[in-house]
């Protein structure tokens, strides 16, 4: 039985008020909020435990270090990847991706090579491939989605020709909540022999990942979403790929040798990680996901498409309002626009004044916009612990604002 | 009046035991504990005020945004920088090296330019020049220290050619303790037309810095050395630097405007600060500056510099230690190794078992250890809630060990 209320009650936020107003946080999409259990890992790593890892052999060192390294094995777990070394620790999905880009795919690309991406990805999953473009002549082959914000698998795997080198793809629209089948995406560029990178920043946070299944050589996640510190996240590498890839920030931990003249790397995953770590935030980003195992993700899922399913009734009823992402099973993040001359920003505002938090913008998606012919929207993102309640919320804060602009 | 009690007492984790022994904590060079203040800021982040910033419009986010913000104005302050424009926020020295290698030094090295160091840097500030030597041809150009472990500047400025690119110095070593006289060098290579970048992991820590009066081009600081959380750090880079800069790290929030076939930059400093940013232990960082401000770097040099003194001379006294580095005006810095076969691991070991927390082995310092012409020393850091009584332990530890090991 998923008791919302329970499970509300563990995050001390979302007992205050904004603005004189109970805070309804529904700009999870953006950043989820922590749990006591992990403002509390967080607490102690610092009071009780704290010394620098790897480097060490005193025991708070060695304490630090243990703790650090578990969480390579919880991420492993909580992603369903076939190993814990094929776990890099990064400081979230951005520094991931840019650790393909300038590590496995930067030496690979040549002049007029492809990379294929989907119109609704990030710019955490574009920018780091308009680089490529910019500074090594690549080019990027677009998808679109359609009318609903689907996006074809079959349309991904037609795009993959003899230069490509790489499609890069979420797993889940930030903005329109669709959900990508990934598996037949990968499954269909392995035949072509064309990996596949998976922006998994919003699909790890809405619904279970088992990566033996799902087929792809590179799985992204950030911690700060998934309910874990700022400054938290991993990426998962298949190990064909690490083989691959040249290091990425250079600096201590990642090397076996350094001399004047020369240099030789760790092995993986460690030569992927330069510098003292993240420490006590990947330990709060392991307690974390530990926290969602426990709840388990197919229940948070299933809670998610109960509020979505109600999210969508409310909403369309009302008719002055339009929703961009439409597809049946997508995640309960809801964009949209208001008829008439309210801009994005003007609404969120409102929305502010009443208690509600949502975001209003581009939301890092620039060709999405483009595609949907809109400057910007609003955006509603629902978490684990958002109710039906805050559905009601959100529609009586809309329907004010309404008012005021019409 | 230094009153290091006080001082102590505002550190949970100094009044802990380890092995049953009071924690004697000289492992600072690695990371720094952590004050109270520091701690309460990042539960008080996360319990009470937190959501993504910059992107957002409502109560919270606009609340972490200029919380955060409010950090590069901190860190400008606690450098003597010129403005807070031109500081970037990073996760520390580690990865505000690579954006200065990647981001300027990279577009503008060709084969044979050649980059200065000193035979004392740490890796940090060795391994992303290897990847310039490796992938782009750059030569680097190493200057010795001499028997004491001191850096003749001139010697520096003497090593700059015609080909010479960028100068890459540390403040202060974190295994010798020894200062660096930065100014002389950045005049030298100023009149000569070379930029100068600082690796201030070690010296922002341990001494007042002026970037004013300094007249290098790039600062690097660590925030989890400086009292702060794991995760934090910036880097000052000089608005003329800036300018000639490309992006590193490509995603959200460091972009203008993004479209299927191009892409536009924000203005420094957000151009080098991509994705979702270290929010809290960033807004730990500013904590730990305005902590440190209010104690006063000088307060906090001098009174390292007695602990200095005392620990030189009590370790003076045990003729079978080999210090190295002997510079009169070192920071509280000890590295050595003991006369006889013990390994520095294995004294490191013993001295645990006495609850005296020292590191032992490269210190990230691989050219430095073949120049010193050892494979590894045993290191003990002090740091600002050091005492006398925890040199007494040290000592006390050691001839345990010596005792053992004889």
């Amino acid at each position: 039985m998923y008791d919302v209320n329970a499970i509300r009650a563990e995050f001390p936020i979302l007992s205050r008020e904004v603005n004189g107003k109970p805070l309804v946080y529904l700009d999870n999409g953006a950043s989820a909020q922590k749990p006591q259990c992990v403002i509390d890992a967080v607490t102690r790593a610092y009071a009780e435990e704290y010394a620098n890892v790897h480097r060490g052999l005193h025991y708070l060192s060695n304490l630090a270090t243990e703790k650090y390294e578990g969480v390579r094995g919880t991420v492993a777990r909580f992603l369903g990847a076939p190993s814990e070394d094929e776990i890099v620790m990064t400081s979230g999905t951005t520094e991931g991706i840019n650790l393909v880009a300038y590590g496995w795919a930067m030496p690979r690309i040549e002049p007029g090579d492809e990379i294929v991406l989907s119109v609704m990805e990030h710019h955490a999953n574009i920018v780091p491939w308009h680089f490529l473009r910019e500074r090594h002549g690549a080019v990027l082959k677009w998808v679109d989605v359609d009318a609903t914000g689907a996006l074809d698998p079959q349309a991904v795997i037609d795009a993959i020709g003899p230069k490509t080198k790489l499609v890069a793809v979420t797993h889940l629209s930030n903005v329109l909540g669709t959900k990508v089948d990934v598996q037949a995406i990968c499954a269909g560029a392995r035949a072509k022999g064309v990996p596949v990178l998976v922006d998994g920043s919003q699909g790890a946070v809405h619904m279970p990942v088992n990566l033996s299944e799902l087929g792809c050589d590179f799985y992204a996640i950030t911690g700060h979403k998934l309910y874990g510190p700022s400054g938290s996240g991993a990426i998962w590498i298949a190990r064909e790929r690490m083989e691959e890839m040249r290091p990425f920030i250079g600096g201590g931990d990642m090397i076996r040798e350094v001399h004047k003249d020369s240099v030789t790397y760790a092995d993986p995953p460690m030569k992927f990680e330069a510098g003292t770590p993240g420490i006590v935030q990947q330990i709060g980003l392991g307690v974390a996901l530990e926290w969602l195992m426990d709840l388990g993700m197919e229940a948070v899922a299933a809670h998610e498409d109960r509020l979505r399913d109600y999210a969508v009734s409310r909403l369309g009823g009302l008719n002055w309002l339009s929703v961009q992402g439409t597809t049946p099973d997508k995640a309960a993040i809801f964009s949209f626009t208001m008829e008439g001359a309210a801009h994005a920003h003007d609404i969120s505002t409102i929305l502010d004044k009443k208690g509600v938090a949502v975001r209003a913008g581009q939301h890092c998606t620039g060709p999405l916009m483009e595609f949907l012919g809109t400057p910007a929207t609003c955006r509603a993102s629902f978490g684990l612990y958002n109710t039906e309640g805050e559905v009601d919320a959100l529609v009586d804060a809309l329907e004010l604002a309404h008012e005021l602009f019409a």
